[in-house]
């Protein structure tokens, strides 16, 4: 168990954690903008830094793109072995204009720090690195063996994990994962997620004619590049809302009446969520609730789209290349690679003839479901009840963390703990991102106790 | 009938005319972009310094946006009166990075000169310049008595010709409108236009959540302002290319017999149509040829869609926002009015809960109609046989051009020439614009000789 005297030291050093947390933000790691590449890099070399000021054997592992940076400290016989990942890169900051501060200049408001990456995940990432700390300013070691692996390429879909775990199966073998890079059930409610859901992410391109054309002259005789595309995005669901792809939904597998039941005792707020998002009406898949439908059933999202004249006023023209990006969230047994190849399909039977079409694949990873009954769930429960004051509830969560269906498949892990620490308001991927410092303390305290409950779970 | 010693001078004058032309295409006079209002300024200028050369009496005239520019000849009894209309404003000429040269810097290539406005307007417009120019070079007056009309807002749909037209029908009262600013049927084959398309063109916003949201934690929950931007575009057509607005064809004036049968007698080339746009296959609307479809039917276009993330790599939200451009072409008998109506209530009805719609109207213009049976037709047609060495064909075109039809109803003007210099290959409103020196050079050719043939037609 934690000694008092570890979370005091945790307290007393509240602000300086909140000082760390802003010189990390300060760096605009933003993985998929290859202008960002030598910031990215700094990022990497902070978190290095880190690990080493903790005592760790540190290095940075070069990749395609973006380096791998890993630590350990030093084994000792019997204890068990946590591995903890986090990621160092972060979403692009766009649409820039809505931002109240600046994304990479650090703001604190209404009790929170504004920036890019505030929740995701380098606030939350850095409670593991401050709770050692604590730990070892009072003990000396640390309760468990700990191994540290932090990517720079998470918000692109972890194009070098895969490798990399492959390539490191025995220095990554642990006896528990622990990841912080969600969020808690609603403020002040925490929660232990086990589901996540896949991603596929494919990039549409049309040609139409060489060149854009003069409506006028050319309207009537000529496929529209933007008409064919929106007709087949409008085709990839159907009428009420479903995707329409032919046998997307074959593998998805049907939710548990228990699961249900779960869920539907789970106090969902619509209505904080409408006023928060700033909608009039929540809408989706028919003959499902909302929280099955935000985390639990599977959907497809137009991330972007573009073609022709966006400017000021008029311009009639008939453009020669219009394109999207496509966006599918997947759930327990669908697979991203089946997904793709099957929108790819889809999407091409209804290309007519007189454009040409592309589709290149962004990124993917496989949904995940983790056991909710290991010793390692009753020990963060217990370490979540010490740092934050309350019992965790049970949750499947939305987004995708691609690293978590490898450290499945590819090490062989059961145990794996994800702790969001965030909050659902965080805006996440939006303009204004936040993180609370009450939740980054909280986040900071249980995972010191965490690491105390791992230590004879 | 025009003298030898004028052509003479216009063949003798031939690179200097070229050259005036060079410094008329430098000024990037983009009539929709506000940055470039003082270009436009600059533009109207060089027009009132052209006509004050002439000896004409030239005023600038100011309005909400763009400046019309107005001169007249010194009248002399019994001589008919010609106007002449034209525009000295220019589309915006993105896609930059598709431009061979850049387009406010003219460059003479094939035999062209290539520049935004070279073939619309301006390389058009000057013809009637250069040949007032060569005839007041050797006869010290003209055969007719002339007004020039020039403007700054064709690009953008003409919105201060109503008024300024309706304030000056005294001083614009004359036996024969004039202007240029079309093309020949085909390279070589010179034509008379007796019928323009009209235009609505309208602008979609639709506003979902208040800012971009983590497609992960919401997907599922949310209308996606892009799909539903897609599913309304993608319902403005029905699966054969027929617009689908409810009401949209009901004025829409049956063609005749004769002159379908006169367009198919008409040698048009599909394959150097198709070549040209490099696409293989043509499209459009079943049950009608494809010059019927390019010039004599309706037609609904999207010109610009944009909403979410469109940068390098994935991104994965749920958009604030999405919008488009759309732009219907109209055909005589239908009014841009009552399009414009149908439309916002169609897109209305399309609109689910979930977002926020607004439709805002650019800009539109009547679809035209006028004579082929006239004095001034036979004298054109003489004229451009003198200019070009070959009799006009008589053709509809599939652009608009908004002043054409005030003429007709606000003037009176029954007479209405339209003389298109250009060829359908120059590219109006594409990048790499470009007008034949060739055509510029008999164009001035036909307005000398065409100004001798209305002084009795």
């Amino acid at each position: 168990m934690i000694s008092q005297d570890i979370l005091r030291v945790i307290d007393a050093n509240r602000q300086r954690y909140v000082d760390e947390l802003i010189g990390f933000l300060q760096i605009p790691s933003v993985s998929t903008c290859s202008q960002h590449a030598s910031d990215v890099r700094k990022a990497a070399d902070w978190v290095f830094n880190q690990l080493r000021t903790l005592g760790l054997e540190a290095q940075i592992c070069q990749t395609a793109r973006h380096p791998i940076v890993y630590g350990c400290s030093a084994h000792i016989e019997n204890r068990p072995t946590v591995l903890i990942y986090g990621h160092y890169d972060v979403q692009p900051p766009d649409p820039l204009e809505e931002w109240l501060s600046p994304p990479f200049v650090p703001a604190i408001r209404d009790g929170c720090i504004c920036a890019r990456g505030a929740t995701d995940d380098k606030g939350q990432f850095l409670t593991y690195l401050k709770a050692m700390e604590a730990i070892l300013a009072v003990e000396k070691t640390l309760p468990v063996n700990v191994k540290v692996l932090v990517e720079g390429e998470e918000e692109i879909g972890s194009p070098s994990m895969d490798d990399y775990i492959r390539g490191h199966r025995r220095e990554l073998a642990a006896d528990v994962v622990v990841l912080s890079d969600g969020s808690q059930f609603a403020p002040g409610i925490p929660a232990i997620t086990y589901a996540l859901r896949g991603l596929s992410y494919l990039h549409i391109d049309l040609q139409g004619p060489s060149f854009d054309l003069h409506s006028g002259y050319h309207g009537g005789l000529i496929a529209n590049p933007i008409q064919v595309l929106v007709e087949i995005l409008a085709k990839l669901k159907d009428p009420c809302g479903r995707v329409a792809i032919p046998g997307f939904y074959d593998d998805v597998e049907p939710l548990q009446q228990w699961e249900r039941d779960e869920m539907s005792s789970l106090a969902f707020d619509e209505d904080h969520l409408k006023a928060y998002l700033g909608v009039e009406h929540l809408t989706g898949e028919p003959g499902y609730s909302s929280m099955e439908r935000k985390s639990a059933r599977p959907t497809l999202d137009v991330n972007g789209i573009w073609g022709g004249y966006c400017g000021e006023g008029a311009k009639t023209i008939i453009p020669a290349r219009a394109g999207a990006k496509v966006s599918m969230r997947l759930v327990p047994r669908q697979q991203s690679e089946r997904i793709n190849r099957l929108f790819c399909d889809f999407v091409g039977s209804l290309t007519p003839p007189g454009v040409r079409l592309e589709i290149t694949d962004l990124c993917g990873c496989d949904p995940v479901l983790v056991s909710r009954h290991d010793a390692g769930v009753r020990a963060a429960a217990k370490a979540i009840e010490t740092g934050f004051g309350r019992a965790p509830v049970f949750v499947r969560e939305g987004g995708s963390i691609p690293i978590v269906s490898l450290f499945k498949e590819s090490l062989g892990m059961e145990s794996i703990l994800l702790l969001g620490w965030g909050s659902p308001d965080d805006g996440a991927h939006s303009p204004n991102e936040r993180f609370s410092l009450d939740d980054f303390h909280c986040g900071i305290r249980s995972i010191a106790a965490l690491l105390y409950e791992l230590q004879a779970p």
